[in-house]
C-alpha cells in the first residue's frame, strides 16, 4: 500500500490477484462546522472492478469507521455525504476483490479524510484522539467519547493546552454511559506514542508532574486515553478543540443576507 | 406580591391567611459553566409554616419550571444544588399554604433566580427566552430547545446578533424532535413583546428585512419562537450565546496545579 497525501486528498495502490488497483479520495470543507449550512463531502473513486453492492458494503463499513468518528463542534450537517464511485479500469476479477486488501485501502483513505477534516475544523488549533475503552458496551463507550469531545468546557481546556480531567469526568459523569467515578483512568500520550501518562487513575489524581502532563497536551495534536474499568467496549473518536477563533468565524455578518440561511 | 430583586437575589412577600409570609433566595456562580468544576448553588428561605413533604414537593415543581429550565453551555454539574429552607415564623396556618400564592411564589423566585444565572453566564453577551410549541409532545419539545440552545453554531450566531433560521433548522434536524421542515415557523421577538417577527414560515423564508430582525436579535435580550406545527408538545428555555470570552475565560491557566480538577 503506498500513500499520496496532501491536504484534503489521497490516493492508494494495492494489488488485487495480479492488478493494480487504486483508490482515491478528496473532502470538501471543515466538516460539520462549516458556515454555509455546514457541508462535509467525500468523494471516492477506484478503478477496480467491483459489484455495485460490494462497493456500497466496503463503504459502510470504512464511513464506520472514519466519518462517522469525528467531530468538531457537535453539529451534525444536514447534508453530509461520502459518494464511491468504480469504474472497473484495473481490470482486477471481481471474485478477488474480497480476498485482497481493497477493505483496508478503503477503509485507510476515508480515515485519513476524514482526519484532515478535524484538522481543518474551523479555527481549531489541536487534533485529539480521544481512545475510550473498558464501557459496558462499544454504545456507551460512543456515548461517553462524545460527551468528552462535545463538551464546551472540555474543548476550551485542550485550547489552553491544560490536561485537566476534572472537565472529563463531570462530561463522563452526564453521559449516558454507566461509569463508576473510583474506578476510572485519564491518561494522555504523543500521538501514536506507546507510553501513556495518567492524570487520573482509579479515581484519583496521580503524581504526575503537571508540567509532563501538559508538554504533551500543548502540542498540535495528542491521544487521550479514558479507561472506564466496566465491560469490553470501545471507541475511538477524533475530536477539536474550542478557540476564539471559532466563535469569532461564526458570529457571521450579519449585514450579509446570505449568511441568514447558514 | 412584592419583589426586591438585585443580582442574584429575590424576595417575594404573600399573604397565607392573615399572615404575611416572605420567601427569599440566593444563588451563586454562573451555574453550569463555573470554572471551579461547574457549581450551581441556590438556597432559598421563608418563614412560611409549612408541612416539610409540601415544600418539598413545591420546591420539585418550582425547580423544573425554572432552573432545570436554562442552560449556558450544556455543560451539567456535578453538584447542581437548591435547597429551601422553612422556619414557620410567620405563623400562617398549614392548611392554608395549598390555597395561597406560596407555589406561585416559589415558582417565581426560582425562575427569576434561575434567569440571573443564564444573564451572569460566563463570557455571554445575550439572553434567549426560546419558546418551542407545536412538538408532537412536550419531551419532543424540550429535545428540539435544547438542540437549539446547545449548538456551538446557533449560539456564535447569537453572539452576532444574527437573525440566523438556517442554524436553527439544522439543530431541529439532528434533535430528537419529530419535525417536517415544510412546517416549520422561526420567529424573534423583543422580550415579552406581544408582535413576533418571523424569519421563517411553513417552510420559507418571509420577506421581513433582515435589518428589521436584526435589530431584534442585536439586542441584549430577546425572545426566539419556534413552532414545529407537529402537535401540543412545548418546552421554554433560557439560553445564552457563546462568545469569545467565553473561550478565553475557560481555556484555564497551566501555571496553576489547582485548576487541574476544575
Amino acid at each position: 500500500m503506498t500513500t499520496d497525501t496532501c491536504r484534503k486528498e489521497i490516493a492508494v495502490e494495492i494489488k488485487v490477484g495480479r492488478s493494480a488497483v487504486r483508490i482515491g479520495g478528496i473532502c470538501k470543507g471543515a466538516g460539520m462546522i462549516q458556515p454555509g449550512m455546514a457541508t462535509m463531502l467525500g468523494f471516492i473513486s477506484t478503478d477496480a472492478a467491483i459489484e455495485s453492492s460490494a462497493l456500497k458494503r466496503a463503504l459502510k463499513i470504512a464511513v464506520g469507521k472514519s466519518f462517522n468518528r469525528i467531530t468538531v463542534d457537535g453539529d451534525m450537517s444536514t447534508n453530509d455525504s461520502v459518494i464511491a464511485l468504480a469504474n472497473g479500469r484495473a481490470g482486477n476479477s471481481k471474485s478477488e476483490i474480497r480476498r485482497s486488501q481493497f477493505q483496508a485501502a478503503l477503509n485507510f483513505v476515508c480515515l485519513e479524510l476524514a482526519k484532515m477534516i478535524v484538522r481543518d475544523g474551523e479555527g481549531t488549533s489541536r487534533f485529539v484522539a480521544l481512545r475510550v475503552r473498558g464501557a459496558r458496551n462499544d454504545r456507551e463507550a460512543e456515548a461517553a467519547a462524545r460527551a468528552i469531545a462535545n463538551s464546551s468546557l472540555v474543548r476550551t481546556s485542550w485550547c489552553g493546552g491544560d490536561p485537566n480531567w476534572g472537565r472529563i469526568l463531570c462530561a463522563l459523569g452526564y453521559s449516558k454511559a454507566d461509569v463508576d467515578e473510583t474506578r476510572i483512568d485519564v491518561g494522555y500520550a504523543q500521538p501514536d506514542g506507546r507510553k501513556i501518562l495518567f492524570a487520573f487513575r482509579r479515581g484519583r489524581p496521580t503524581n504526575v508532574a503537571l508540567k509532563t502532563l501538559a508538554k504533551i497536551t500543548s502540542a498540535a495534536e495528542f491521544d487521550l486515553h479514558v479507561d472506564l474499568h466496566r465491560g469490553q467496549g470501545e471507541f475511538l473518536l477524533y475530536a477539536a478543540d474550542l478557540t476564539e477563533n471559532y466563535v469569532a468565524f461564526n458570529k457571521g455578518d450579519i449585514t450579509d443576507p446570505a449568511t441568514l440561511g447558514g
